[in-house]
Parts: C-alpha cells; structure tokens; sequence
C-alpha cells in the first residue's frame, strides 16, 4: 500500500446553519439534547466525507456535555474539522454555537469530538490521507487529537481485558 | 419614527450545509424542487432575522431556475446574505450549489433573491435598517436589488390595475 | 420521431388539502414559505406526471408573491393543471387558497407557474403531447403559457449573453 | 339548546392526492398500513371540522380492509365526506385509490368509516348540524350510517355489560 | 408442503415506549388518531416479523376505538404480541396505554386486532408456524383470535357476495 | 428541604423498538450514529422522567461506542433506566441491541450513560428522589455510577482551571 498525500484541514471544514423548530424541542421548549447529537453527527460526517472521499460511519463520540439551554426560535450554528487522521479513522471536532435571533447574542451549546471511519464501495474501512496542518492551531489540535487518540486506545484495552477476564 | 443606522451586509450573512437523503428525493433519486425550495426559504429567513433583528416573513420569490441536477448522497450548500433593505423589507440574495462528496466536484444548483419583511412582536411590519455596503461587490448587489424593487412594484402596479378593470 | 396525439387539461389536475401543523410554522405561528412552495412543487410534479405519463423534473419556478399569511391550524387547498406543454416542458399552472376551519373563509394565498421536465427510464428528456383545451378558459391559459415561455426563453438568452461577454 | 340548521354534505367533502415516498414504505417498497392510516384520519378530520367548523376528534374507526397493495412512488387519492351527523357525533366516509403514475391505471386500496366527534372551544363535545342529503346517493349513505351507528352503540352496550360482569 | 413446528406467543412480544411531540398533535393539543394508528400498526409488523422471520403486509384492522384522550407531552406504552397464525396470516393483538409523565397515571388509549401476511422474498404470501400457547390467557387468546378471523371470513363472503349481486 | 423518600429503580425503567427506516439511513444503508443518539436521548429522557415525576433536560452523554453495524431494515431495542440519583441529576444507562427480523440474531450496537437533570415548573433544577437499588445488579450500577460520576467532576473541575489560567 503506498501512502496517500497528506491534505490540509481546511478542505474538510463544515458550517452548518439551523433554526430550533417546534420538532425540535420538548413540550416546556427546551432543544432536546438527540436533537444536537443529531446535527453534530451529519457535521461530522461531512467533514469526514470531505476529507476522505469516501463513504464514513460513525465509530464513536466523546463525552459530551452541554452547556448552555437552547430554546425554541434560536438559530444554532455548527463548526466541524476533520483534527487528525490515523490509518482508516478520522477525528473530527466539531462545535454548536447558539444564536438569539432578536439579540444575537451567542452562546456555546457543546462541543464534540468524533470519530469516524472510512469505507471503501464494498464497505471495508479504507485508508485516508494524514491531516497537513497549516499554522499553531490546526497543528495544536492535531496533537491533542492524537493524545486522545493514544487515551481511548488505552480505554478500550482496559474494556476487552475486562471482558476476557 | 427616526431612522435606525445601517448595518454592514456581512452580519446577515449565513452557510448552511445538508446532505441529500432518501426522503428529499423522488424515488429516482433526483431531489424535489420543493426541498431546494425550502432550504432557500430558511437561510434567506435566518439572513433577514440577523439582519432585522425580529421576526420576518416570506413575501415573494423572484423566478427560480435549476440549472443542474441534484441526487441522493451529494451535499448541498447554501449561502445567504441582505443584498438591500427597504423600509420594512429586505431583498436575501441566495445561492445553492451541490457538491459531490466522492469527486468533490461543485456545481451551481440555483440562486434566489427573496423578499422578506421584518414584523414587530405583535406580528405588524417594522422598519429595518438600510445595509451599509463594503466593498465593490456589496455595492453592485444593492444596487441591483433597487432595480430589481423597481421592476417588481412596477409589475404589482400592472397586476393591480388589471384587476380593477 | 412521430408526434403524440394531444391530451385534454383535465387528465392533469390535482387537488391536494392540508392541515398547517406545528412543524409547518415558525415559533410565532405563521407558515413558512418554504412549506407553501413544497406543497406547489408536489402538486405541479403530480399534474405532470399524470400528462407526461413518466418521471418528471423541475426545471423552474415563476416569481412566486405570497398575497395573505397562512396560520397555524388553517387548511390549504391546492388545485394545479397542466396549462401547456411544449416539446420535453409543460407549464403548470398552481393556486393555493387557506381556509379558516372555523369560520369557513378563505383567501388566496399564492399562486404560480411551474415548469417541468418529463424524463425517460434513462433520465433523458422526452417529448411529451400536446394540451387539447376544452373551453375558453382553457384556451386563453394555453395562449398565456406560451407567452409566458417566449418571455422565458428571451430572458434566459440576456443572461447567456451576458456570460459571454 | 336550539338545534342548528342542517347542512349540505358536499359543504365537508375533501380531496388529497400524495406520492408514495420512500419514507412511507418498508425495506421492501410496499407502503406501511399506519401511512394510509394517518391519511385517512387527516381527510376525516378535515371533513368533519368544515361540517362542524370546530375543533374534533377522533373516536373511532371501523374495520379498515387493505384490499390492493401500494408501492413506492405511486399516487393516493384521498376522498372523505360527511355521511350523517349524530348529537355531537359525525360519522365520516373515507374511499383510498391507488394510482399508477406511469400506466395511470387506479386500484382501490382501501374504504373506512370514521367516528368524529365535534369539541367546543373548551374541549367539550359540542352539537353539530344534521346533514341534510341531496340525492339518493347522499339519502342511501345517510340511512347506512344510522345503521352502523346502531350496530357501534349495541356493540359497545356488549362491551360494557362484559366488563360490568 | 410440511408444516412448520409450532413458536411460542412470545417470542414475538413487542414493547415501545413514545413521548407525544408537537407534530403528533393538533393545534389544540390532542393526539392525532392517525399517529397512534401508525404506532399500532409499526408494532403489529414488528411482532409479525419476529413470529414470522419473514416481510410482512398489513391485510387489515379490526374496529379501533379511543377511549381515553392523549395530550402533548404524555407517554405511550405500546404493547404488541402475534395471537395466533392462520397459514400466511397472523392476527396481532395491540394494546395502547397513555401515561402522564407528572402524576404516573395510566389510561388505557385503545386496542387494536391487526392481521398481517407473511410474504417470501419475491413478495408471494408464505406459510408462518402455528402460536404454541403457554398458560391459560394465551390459551384464551388463541381461541377469541379463531372466533374473530371465523367471523371477519363471514363479513367477506357477504361483502363479495353483494360485489357479485 | 426535606429529602425525599427513596425510588426502587424498576419504576425508571424504558424499552423502546424500532424499525430501521429509509430516513434514518446514510444512501449505503447504515443508520446514522444521530439517530441512534436521538433514540438513546429520548429513552433517557422518559427513564428521567419516570424516576423525577417531572421535566428534564439532558446534561450530558459519557463516550459513546458504536460496536456493530445497523443497517436498514433491522428492528433496534432500547433499554434505559436510571442508575443512581444525586441532588437534582440522575444517571441513566442506556442499552441498544439490534435485531435481524429474519434471523433473529441481536448485537450489542452499544451503551451510553447520559446524565439528566431535573427541572421543577419554572425551569430550575427540582431535588429528586433517592434510587433504592433491589438486587446485587443495581447495587453495583448504583456504585458504578457514583464512581462515574466523581471522575466527571474532577474533569470538571481541570476544564475549570485550564480556563481560568
């Protein structure tokens, strides 16, 4: 296999824009939290998508935690990145923002990491270029990335040892 | 009533980002018009409310043409921004190109200018601010949406008067 | 290729009713203009295929003004028929009224002219028959169409130029 | 209580056309009984709100028969009318065709009789016209009515005596 | 053809568990029949699908009354399980309990009885196993199932027979 | 404040089926990861709410793991219920196995525990109950989610710093 040439971050970048509808938001008006993790998932699946051509599947999400109530009426505004890619997965940040429409005032909802894996056509995890990143943030955030990357190796080798046991 | 001061067009501005799914296609795969419709519809309202800062409402549509065709999987982006503001309404111009997530191949799927007039809370028409144009480019817009205003209020007055024929 | 034998109006006409549901308004109980337009691109999609016999496409929307708002829990009746076809087009003529349940009034929310494409099993164009009027009114809607479309045709000649130069 | 005046059943009648979309249908293209379910409560519904230009609900629906199957991307045909008005009840007729939009050939998919009943503003069930029938079609649906209401009220009268022993 | 081994009534228990949503509900707050119709009829094909391991069709619903009304923001337990198998067809019994979310009260919304056929991959109906049942509910089950579908055989036969008059 | 008397934990308990839908499937027929988190935030949320007798909000979802594929057409269960309880915030632990309607088999699509909070009428966080746990199983999830939750402060509190420095 020879290696793909690296791409920069920012090809993957995705903004995305949505109003809090009735639908949206519980009987009392508050955003339910599925409603988010739904939009943080197609960011980041574009970004992904993006980056790597190809089709992707979600692998897994990092904790979340939100921050701040969205009601019903606010605009949300959605930021994902591809941060690092390793062999066949993807780590993607992603961020919601939300907006009073009257006041415009904003506020951080949450903020998410993602990781999501290439497929080839047959469905097989497929190779991905590496992140080329240009200047102190993006390259910032691929080291963090990667940390997070060695952390959840880590978890995960704890679980299986656990399970073995 | 004394004037509000203008504002620049880039507050208004908004990208939005969707990808095309099964529901949003006929079961040939090509998308509706009517879901391209839609999504022109939200970021034109998202664009006027940050503009107005208060609620607003659809007016008209100026004539739409698809020019290229859009299929289930690909990624549809949308860009929106005041172009003009007049009294109580605002001229959104709109643009919708499609991307295609495995060639990264773009193609201009439509643009739209769309009315949109700003309402009080008890749901009566407000005044807006005028946009403050930046740039060469912000200035030709503004000044071809005030002769695309003329045009349309020249045409509502041949309506009107057929009518009380 | 041999020509069709022409087909009457009647054969293409729909007619839809809808309930405005929270999903369908904005958080201050107006329709969205996006919903409407939905509505008029199903309705003028069905009349074309019930004329064409085969899939269809939307090629584009004449300036569309919204006349009176629409409210949550009001009813929408929405008649559309083929006014004219012309080689692989036909325009669709559309009109949407709302309707008060309680009180039984109604008001002309918008009318409009919508073009659509028929398409073969393989997605290419394809010629469709002719409108046969029957009555006046059906006539003049066929001679009103075909201005319409001259004045289409002319107007998408201007902007070609205009990228040319 | 004075009683109303009666009122035509063609003031209630009710169309609705739809396309059979892939959300509508099963892994396998056939449509989900619970899609032409909700379609038939809406016409009900709708016809029973212009006869009763109130609030309703529904409180029953009598044996629903499939009798041809719906594919993807073919047409429903939606007609509903009141068939008689009882105190504060209206028993709505509901008839389902299927249309090919190809071959234009039509199916009958299914018939239903809907109990609706009419709600004041306070949610209470309030008093509706009589229907007053206009030809012996009209007539003959008015007396089959009353007789399955008489069936309904011995069945429930059935029910209750079990439920007392 | 040999028959199949008889299959114990639960393996095709069906449990679901909804919160009411303003989409489910007309502007006055009440559930729509049609949505808790869609609900029975998703968990009767999945209690078929699992006695059957095969597609299935919904052939018809027996009489639906509700009998307690549902408001925006309650809870809706569903209950599904196959009654008994009757060569290609299954008769699902159904059973829709509403709670409120504050006060853990329970109403009983309605019951259903809903026949669905088994069908093999090219679409044909296809023989299902018998229900083989445990104790004596299931026993009484079984047996009121073979009454009913004795009495919906006899409704046909009249139905056809006056279709022929 | 008077505490309020312990809960048993079996009153929290919440089980969901689905069916696999066109609309919940990325054009390659996998479910998108946000529709199971929409599915895993709606059963926590009546899990909460079962336990609380009132409003809540989502707080917070731990990592989330997608183990194994679903893909179109598979039925989706979901378990939840809540594990301990501490002042006004629950933990509530989510299970979601999939199921092939034809051969039966079921995997472990993954876990989740999302951290609810309860709300009282005027959206301020309400005291809850206790969990009482009945068994050694809920007696190790409620230490289990104790543990949890002191490492969730202590990632707090190191966000916290790293901002205040």
């Amino acid at each position: 296999m020879t290696s793909l040439p690296s791409k920069p971050a920012r090809v993957s970048r995705v903004e995305m824009t949505e109003i809090v509808m009735p639908e949206d938001t519980n009987p009392f008006g508050h955003i339910f939290g599925g409603r988010v993790m739904t939009l943080i998932d197609k960011a980041a699946a574009i970004a992904a998508m993006r980056h790597a051509r190809s089709n992707v599947v979600t692998a897994s999400v990092d904790r979340l935690v939100f921050r701040a109530p969205v009601r019903l009426g606010q605009i949300l505004r959605v930021y994902a990145a591809v941060n690092a890619a390793f062999s066949t997965s993807m780590e993607v940040g992603v961020k919601v923002l939300s907006e009073d429409p009257h006041s415009g005032r904003q506020a951080h909802c949450c903020s998410a990491y993602v990781t999501m894996v290439a497929l080839d056509r047959s469905g097989v995890p497929a190779h991905v270029a590496a992140i080329r990143p240009a200047g102190a943030t993006e390259r910032r955030r691929l080291r963090a990335a990667a940390a997070r990357r060695r952390s959840r190796l880590r978890e995960r080798r704890l679980r299986e040892r656990r399970r073995a046991d």
